[in-house]
């Protein structure tokens, strides 16, 4: 008999009837309904069994007894003169002829009822976060994590990925966000620093001889938090592949990512492979983002040129963008609504007209357009009850990705919800023109691999073709318009680093204090290399669908970066620091 | 066409006599034999394979290249004329007809030869690691952790635990070993620390109603290094059960370990279950140590009985164990040498004395125990051949135990080293009688429960039993002489923990003040639980048959706590602190 029991709470059903067996697990629910008579409600991880109270020896050691205490139950399996359809285990309940308590619940008043955790206070629920874990429907995203996890480590194994750890303890790195930093204690004055990624590590066991690279990784940015960010540590898909190219990261994911989605998701499909593939002036193009949502069919257009003169002041020489939304039947009301809510998010004003059922333009700014009605329909669709939403001014591009998202979403018949849309976004811009600098820098990651590699550097070193044209073999993985990783190819070539880096008017010496070890390294002998680094902790968002990341994080911080269950951070002995050769300059009030 | 290549470098055989194919990897090494005629060794993650140049062409291009750097070879595959048996791919050879640069090694010599990295100074080794790891000697180690490692996970998944992991940031402890800290950006004066070991999450894990739950988890402790412990952090396979015995770990592990041990390592043959199980007394009797290792045969008998008024002065009155091995073929002066050796290990003197071929006892301590051959016969064996070692003093079962490893491992016959020897060391004693308080004390962990539970602390209360003979559900788990775990059914009762810590004058306060969090979560209903820990690292430096733990870790710190690869340790900047709230206050010379 393993663990105390012969069966879980999950397992029992009517063929077990006249069995003697044993349950273990957390009294839930105590039901009387007579001096001698109750139904008790067992639960353990694996679901709950009724057992039914009969005598007033077992009645007595119940009685006596707090909800949520742990009990082991011994008894005969019967089937239930009423049954419950919804429970596994609903066609029968358990006649105890032995209780015994193990584990006494001290209160007879919790924080807040188990299964009703989630309508409680967050910092309750984060304070008794192991009675909130209690709660199955707050346990099942976490198992949905494990599992995601665990099926993500079988697939990259299964494509010939090797798992190795990199050290969690290592150098401060002048990478985006800050540090976290860790005081040496032998070392005086200096610290070592949690990693942000392990970048330079896979990059560094690229050149060691690695073929195929993966870690479900740690990563750490003392940054505030965010909706989709903790505070604190996340994790990350993070592979690397060598002698690779950008097709090769793709053909991995492609294959890895779908099965998982469709599996583990709210939705259970997802895109088959190849993945659209979009570069990224046309995303921001077609659908006004480089996180288009595929799931909506919406697009905008270009129109600027037919506002050069536009009456309507708003729009007049403006970048001007429309998206057309046939067999619209929203409201008046409903469309100003949705239209102030995408204000609120783009910070841009957006205005609208729709085709009536007769064909005619009419509403909003109809009769500012109503002129131009045979040079919109070269670009629009203008059947009858379409919805026009237009986007205008400097921020025309974003605010129409987000009418895009929003109305999509809003209109019926636009969006196919149920289903996991990937797409790539490929070649970015290498360089841009700095918007205060006014002059040539670097636009995404200055150590992606610029796509046609030296020569094309040299060209526009040349003069022969203008540098903002210059590509990289960057790219960034999106699905249902959330963005889950940034991949390269990374410039594995201290030759072609150290000319990527002259065009922007730095050189050898700028290109190693960034990155030394790697940079010594790449000088002996570095093959081609390419990866990616999904967020673990978004895409399980994704398939739990939960908007908040603290729900599918076993014991996550609070917003402030406290865990309030275990009193972190904290203060700390005088011992301790004068250890680590530290004092302190500030102190929390309480 | 995956990764550049059409194939490995560890692929081709005889039957691809005739393809044209395209490998790449690292130009391992060339050896001109004409002006236009060489042999190059190109060597990728998985293997080698030979490349003959035969034309000028060719020949430009590889002699302008230093070792190391990174090739693509596009050719066709020709039978060797000589053939290289030893090698998976020394029946073919490529014949190229393109050869491309991908990253030139700039340097021609390099701080060590790659095959030969395991012979060149560590430092080295340790700076220029990416260079270490191109040795496949080397590369194979860390290859064996990772698959040890993946083998750990699927054979846990096998079995039902579900991989949950745990935060990295979290509370200080008051567990054995020093804390690293982590300041608290947003909460001046406040630290975060690195997890000495998921214990408290674990058990919180079975509280908040997780079943079976394992993590091959990250575990930090700010302590100098050991031999088998790195600086930093260490890995263990963390994992509990709910409603468990000792008997629920023990067949998880016995059914999960000897399969992977015989698998991956030196030796190929893991004891099956169950494993010998030895109380902790015992073993210290029999064995001289509770890390016994059973594959030696020898163990100790105590016979200090007989030496209570001998006229040896070393022996007379003190504890003497000795050990008889048969059939001994080491001379005296082997004998002697190995003596010695024991002493420095143990710190104490030991003796000898030999039956000789004819029966009669010879040599060392003889003539003190000659009288004494009858009564030493109950308990030895002094066959003709056999050799008898003898520890004595306060120190003689440490001793004992260390001339049983030593004399097993060089007696021909009583070492079958070629195999791997599990068992559990049990009933530990809960208390002891402290060396300088020469009080009841606890004797290992205070929060294991006692074998009895309740009952018999009270009937110890009571005076009814002495509090000495309590033993605790506590286990080692012990391989080949190395320790690889401590683990225990955990003590889940509030009321039980309390009257355990009375038992040594403490109380309530105390038991809330080590572990608050946990504390507070058993008086909500904790069920029994039980679990273990077997260090990775300890793990993979048996299977890889390696004493440094530096050789099974893919980015070691030196001795020191220092990467010297990444610079880790390092300075920071004073911006960083400011917004840290600290400063320094000593600061290392350089």
């Amino acid at each position: 008999m393993m663990q105390m029991r012969t069966h879980t709470c999950g397992e029992l059903r009517l063929a077990d009837a006249g069995k003697s067996v044993k349950i273990v697990g957390w009294m839930e629910n105590v039901r009387e309904v007579g001096s001698n008579f109750a139904f008790v409600v067992l639960r353990d991880f694996y679901g709950t069994t009724q057992v039914v109270i009969e005598s007033e020896e077992m009645m007595a050691i119940i009685r006596d007894l707090n909800k949520e205490s742990t009990i082991s139950v011994e008894g005969v399996v019967r089937e239930r003169a009423s049954k419950n359809p919804k429970l596994p285990t609903g066609d029968i309940e358990v006649v105890p002829s032995k209780i015994e308590v193990l584990g006494r619940c001290r209160y007879n008043s919790l924080p807040f009822e188990i299964n009703r955790s989630r309508e409680a206070d967050e910092t309750q629920r984060l304070k008794y976060r192991y009675l909130d874990l209690r709660n199955p429907a707050v346990k099942n995203n976490i198992v949905l994590r494990c599992q995601v996890v665990a099926a993500l480590r079988a697939a990259m194994t299964e494509h010939g990925f090797l798992e190795i750890t990199t050290p969690i303890l290592t150098a401060s790195s002048p990478e985006g966000a800050r540090d976290y930093l860790v005081p040496a204690r032998k070392h005086p004055g200096k610290f070592y620093a949690l990693p942000q990624a392990p970048q330079q590590f896979k990059q560094l066991l690229m050149t060691s001889g690695f073929d195929r690279y993966f870690q479900i990784a740690p990563c750490f940015r003392d940054e505030d938090a965010r909706g989709d960010r903790s505070p604190g540590e996340f994790y990350q898909l993070d592979m690397e592949m060598a002698f690779a190219t950008q097709e090769d990261v793709f053909a991995v994911l492609e294959d890895v990512l779908p099965p998982i989605f469709a599996k583990f998701g709210t939705y259970d499909v997802a895109s088959a492979a190849p993945f659209r593939r979009i570069p990224y002036n046309t995303a921001l193009e077609t659908y006004g983002s480089d996180k288009p949502d595929l799931r909506i069919d919406l697009t905008c257009k270009n129109v600027t040129h037919l506002f050069e003169n536009s009456e309507f002041e708003p729009l007049r020489g403006q970048t001007v963008k429309m998206v057309d939304i046939s067999d619209c039947a929203l409201t008046r009301k409903q469309v100003e609504k949705l239209l102030s809510d995408c204000e609120v998010q783009s910070g841009s004003k957006a205005y609208w007209f729709k085709v009536d059922e007769k064909g005619e333009l009419a509403g909003g700014i109809a009769k500012f357009v109503t002129g131009l009605r045979s040079q919109l329909e070269q670009v629009l669709t203008l059947a009858p009850n379409t919805l026009v939403v237009v986007a205008a001014g400097a921020a025309a591009t974003k605010s129409a990705g987000v009418l895009i998202k929003t109305f999509g979403a809003a209109c019926a018949g636009h969006m196919d919800q149920e289903r996991y849309e990937f797409c790539w976004i490929v070649d970015f811009p290498m360089y841009e023109i700095g918007d205060e600098s006014g002059e040539l820098e670097f636009c995404h990651n200055p150590f992606s691999m610029p796509s046609g590699g030296l020569e094309v550097l040299l060209k526009a070193e040349r003069g022969e073709i203008d540098p903002l044209t210059i590509t990289a073999d960057q790219y960034d993985l999106v699905c249902n318009g959330v963005e889950l990783s940034s991949g390269a190819v990374r410039n594995h070539d201290p030759e072609i680093m150290v000319k990527a880096f002259e065009l922007v008017r730095l050189g050898e010496e700028d290109v190693k204090k960034k990155f030394p070890a790697m940079y010594n390294a790449f000088c002996y002998g570095a093959p081609p290399h390419a990866g990616i680094a999904p967020g673990v902790d978004r895409m399980v968002m994704l398939l739990a669908g939960e908007s908040s990341i603290r729900e599918i994080i076993p014991f996550p911080m609070n917003k402030n970066a406290q865990d309030v269950m275990m009193g972190a951070p904290s203060t700390v002995e005088q011992k301790q620091l004068d250890e680590l050769h530290i004092q302190i300059t500030a102190q929390e009030e309480e």
